[in-house]
Order: structure tokens, then C-alpha cells, then sequence
């Protein structure tokens, strides 16, 4: 299960305002941070930038790849930001992501093609509507593949979201259960090698003690990793988060077992 | 998911003088301590009790179900000892077990039938051999199945036990691998309502520091709940492993989802 931090957010006050001004020493800074908590990629979250998007999200990956070698997820639902950023990015690049919704369809899969990288697809409606039931997820995934399969990409370069919800919300729970099934029977469903990733931070979203995000996190992940999770997208800065999941990879692995003392 | 203690050993050398003494205190003690930690119900592990088992046995039995109102395992190898142990007790007992093993056939499954207890069943081969390979799992518990629908018992009174190895045996990781598909798919594959069960304790099991048992059972624990286990045998004073099962349940569960602040 690759670790890929999601503390690179544009609505981090410390992000926001290194942006504004295109001062690549405190997101350097954080990025050097995530790495050594654990990241084994970096998602770069601007938000739309309504203004000047290719200048600061192209600034953002400068800044990213000059700090790590690690891959970089390119995430942004503004397409020309995307395709500045794909443009200097050096570094395997993760598009995330598209979903159903036409204009994603139109300037983000195919931004995908052009630049031959990963791309990650949500599972929503195209009103970008959450599924709640598993059929319902997986009519999705089938409808989101098949557009994929049109671009001429490999199945290889797709990488599914189902989507984690906040437990708080109505139907929350059921949603993130049936996305544990969703994980597991996706690439059999699909007959095709496609990936999966996982938004664990949006498990206990919002006002949630930090103690109390973590105790879910650190419990749901095994879970996700059981079910064949391929890419974890949390907070690396949780380390018992970060720290299970290397547990999972162990009790899931192929590696002679050795206890650590 | 019911947490099962597994406290209650005669290896312990408090419990072992207690019972050569038939002095009550000591095992009241532990009892009281597991049930304040969370257990569910509580495993009584004798041993084979070789010298008088039938008084040492109900001994036990009479000592804890005078403390505790909660469930009962009756766990020993020796007929003589459960069936001492199920004529004393008065509260629901389950029988801890049978096997393919020609004596547990003749004389601990028997027992079940005439005692209308439940009774968990391990998937081992007929000289006690641990299989691999889920498939050999499955064919043992098609197997078991048979042997226990033969009594003519209801299977809702079966419980399986698909035997959690050490993580240090050779095969133990894949064994454990396979353990969570079988807690899968066998109720399906049996097409009756089975339960099951494991014993959280053996993953981590010998000279392994208690912080590293307990991280281990945190992150094993909840891929065991989301393959659907029934029963966790486990060392309830493992705090983190008993809230651990606590947050699997609600996330697993259908209650509306709240946040302890």
C-alpha cells in the first residue's frame, strides 16, 4: 500500500499563503516533513485557484519536485492549472482525478492521454452525486471505465476512488462499507489490473479530536488494506495512522515475518 | 463481535496453584478483572487436566459462573473434564472444541448433542496438522460440517475455528492470509449460518514485547471484523486491543455513527 501524504492543501493557512506570495520555503519545508513521517508521494491540493491558475500550480510543482523524487498527485479541478502543472512536472505524475461529470470528461481524461500519466477516477454521479449503495458504485465504476478504456490508455494507468465519506453524514457508515467491498471485488469486476486509493482523512473529517481521527483511521485502514487498497491518501503527520498501515503491509505481505525488538 | 477472554489459563501459575488448592479467590479475581476489561464471555482453559479432572474441572466452572454472569468456553482436551464442566454449569456454555481427530468425534462432539451446547469446531486435519492453503481449509470444514450436522444438532450451535498461527511459523503469515477468506466466504460456502471464531492471541504469541503483540492485534483485529468474525478470543487486559474491537464494531455495525468527545 503506497503512502501518499494529503497535508499539501491549499486551505492550510501556511500553503495559502506561501502560494500567494511564491515563497517555495515553507511548502518545502512540509514536504521534507511528509517524507520523513512516511510519504511515498505528495498530493499537491490547490483548489480551483480562480486566478493565474498555471502560475501558482506550476510554482507548486517546481516546488514539490525540487524538494522530493517522490511522485507527485496533480490535484486540482481547474484544467488549465492541471495541464501547466503536468507541463514542468519532471517526476511520475498521478492526475487526480476525473469522474462522470462532462467537463471532467472533456478536459481532465483527456489531459490524461495526452500526457500519458496515472489518472485517478471518482466514483460519483455525474451531478458529482455520492452512491451509497455497492451496485451503485460499481454501475459507476463500469460507466468511469469504460470512458477511460475510450482514451486508449492502458487500464494499468487507472486508479479508482470509491470515495470515503465522514462518518457523520447520513448513510456514512453504509457508504464506507460498501466501498470495503467495492475495493475488493472492483478489478475482478472490471477484469482488468486497475488500482484503488483511498481518502482516509475524510473518515473523521471536521471537529473530530485529533486522538479520536486517528483511532478510526488506524482502525478502518486494515480494513481498506484486507480488501486489496493499493494507495492510502492521508495525513502523514498522524504517525499511528502511517504506522499501521506499515503493519498491514506486513501481515499482508509475502516477506519472511521478523519481529522488531 | 463477542470479546472472548482468554485470561483463564492453567499455564498461569496463579491460576494453576489456585486450582490445585481449590481456593476460588485468586480465579474470582481474574474474572472480575476481565469482565471490568471489556470480555464478552470467558474462556475456561484447563488443560488436559490429567489427575482428577472431573473435580478440578468443575471446580472451575462452579468458581467462575459464581462471578460472573456472562457466557462460558468450556476448553479442555479431556471428555472426562467437559463433560464434569457442562453438568455443573448453569449459563450458556460453549464447548472449546472438536476436531477431525477421531477422539474429539467420539467424545467431545457427542457431548455437544447431548448437552445442546454449542460447540466451536477447528479446521485441523485428523492428526491435528495445521493445513496452508485455504483451499485445504475449506475441504476441512466441509468436512467438520458434515461430521457436526451427523449429530443432528441446529447450525447456528457451530462455530469454526480457522486456527490463527504464530506470525514466526514458517507459513504463518499466508496461513493467516488464508484465514481471513475462509471468515469470508465460509458461511456462504457452507449455505448455513454458521459463526466463528479466532484466537487473536496466538498471532504475537511467545517471548514478543507486549507493545508489540498489541500493535500487531490492533492492526490484524479489524481485517479479522470486516471479514465478518463472530467471536474474538483475546487477552482482555490488551486494552488497545479491546477498544480496537470496539471501534471495528462501529464501523462494521449500523448504528448512527457518533463521536465521543
Amino acid at each position: 500500500m503506497m503512502i501518499v501524504a494529503d497535508n499539501l492543501q491549499i486551505v492550510t493557512p501556511v500553503v495559502a499563503e506561501a502560494v500567494s506570495r511564491l515563497d517555495p520555503e515553507p511548502i518545502r519545508q512540509l514536504v521534507l516533513r511528509c517524507q520523513q513521517a512516511g510519504a511515498q508521494a505528495i498530493d499537491i491540493n490547490s483548489g480551483p485557484l480562480p486566478k493565474t491558475p498555471e502560475k501558482y500550480f506550476s510554482f507548486l510543482v517546481e516546488t514539490v519536485q525540487s524538494s522530493t523524487s517522490l511522485p507527485l498527485l496533480l490535484d486540482t479541478t481547474n484544467p488549465d492549472a492541471l495541464e501547466a502543472g503536468l507541463r514542468v512536472c519532471r517526476q511520475p505524475a498521478v492526475i487526480n482525478g476525473f469522474s462522470l461529470e462532462p467537463v471532467k470528461l472533456e478536459r481532465i481524461l483527456t489531459l490524461a492521454a495526452e500526457y500519458d500519466a496515472d489518472i485517478i477516477g471518482y466514483l460519483l454521479g455525474p451531478g458529482s452525486q455520492v452512491p451509497i449503495e455497492e451496485d451503485d458504485m460499481m454501475a459507476l465504476a463500469v460507466e468511469l471505465f469504460e470512458a477511460f478504456c475510450g482514451t486508449g490508455m492502458r487500464p494499468e494507468r487507472l486508479i479508482i476512488d470509491p470515495i470515503i465519506t465522514p462518518l457523520r453524514w447520513d448513510n456514512g457508515l453504509r457508504h464506507n462499507q460498501a466501498v470495503l467491498n467495492v475495493i475488493r471485488t472492483l478489478p475482478d469486476l472490471l477484469g482488468a489490473p486497475i488500482r484503488t486509493i483511498a481518502g482516509i482523512s475524510n473518515l473523521a473529517s471536521g471537529p473530530v479530536p485529533v486522538t479520536r481521527k486517528i483511532e478510526l483511521e488506524s482502525a478502518f485502514l486494515p480494513m481498506l488494506a484486507a480488501a486489496g487498497l493499493d494507495m492510502a491518501l492521508l495525513n502523514v503527520l498522524h504517525q499511528p495512522t502511517v504506522h499501521t498501515a506499515g503493519l498491514c503491509d506486513a501481515l499482508l505481505g509475502d516477506k519472511v515475518f521478523a519481529f522488531k525488538f
